[in-house]
């Protein structure tokens, strides 16, 4: 399916920008960067992965979980109870 | 419905207890509390109404959401946006 | 000390307009509003929280913070790791 | 200073593992790993990032603020400025 795989090479685009931020703050620490500099990059590597997993979220409720609506209770359930706690552990952390 | 009734009762419990918290709050500022005091409580009142959040999607998308995809494309496509919108505004908060 | 008092009253009216956005939504579970709707009003009220936690903290730096660092290395060394740990909560809640 | 080698090394240690799970998520999406066990593995990249910065702000608070606080009050005012100012952008994060 050429639509996911568009997707998919987006979310590895994604992904080896949040590692070369890693990378980046791992050359901040051993160049004994201001503290304060290191923490704003921190921000914004753990915004990127928020947004990462928010995109990744969005696909799974109109995938997975639309599907599951449509094959039945019992699965729309089991579906909608797995995607709340996948939220819970996103919002708490 | 009687289910209905029994989730919004147990949601206006769980309002009332976070009111009662933010109300704690606002006596302790009065009475000059140490502040590492009054932030443990901002925190713990942080988090019941992050609860409430989260109760409440999950049954919006046990609903509304599930009842959207059996309803047809469109509509499943616009309450995933919808939902997608309202997680995100909740993991940046 | 006037200038605390001033910072004591706005604290109160801040947390006076939490207590009503948490009243408002009260009002809002009763009258059945959309839950979207209600999402969208706690996440206002979390950020009024935040908000407030992060004025509170910055006071207990400028005041406490400084003047345990101040008053000698062993009080330093209690206040800023309590606050450090009233941080944890904060970014974790 | 041996004290500020270790730090470092604990630091490089810990950003070395979130490069790590970074990569084990683009191994993840690249073998189509179900998006639920996908974003368990962003949560927990997530913390372990905060956690990092958490010990960061505290080192700066035990070493930059405490300085400020000794070497006057507009110096103090500044750092703890600046620190307020990056725990903001933490917790909203």
């Amino acid at each position: 399916m050429p639509g996911y795989t568009d997707q998919k090479d987006a979310h590895l685009r994604r992904l080896r920008r949040v590692e070369g931020q890693i990378r980046g703050l791992q050359r901040m620490v051993n160049e004994d960067t201001y503290c304060i500099d290191v923490l704003t990059q921190v921000s914004a590597a753990t915004r990127a992965l928020q947004s990462f997993a928010l995109e990744l979220l969005n696909e799974h409720m109109a995938g997975c979980v639309v599907d599951a609506a449509r094959a039945g209770d019992e699965q729309a359930e089991a579906k909608v109870r797995e995607a709340s706690e996948a939220i819970a552990r996103l919002v708490r952390s």
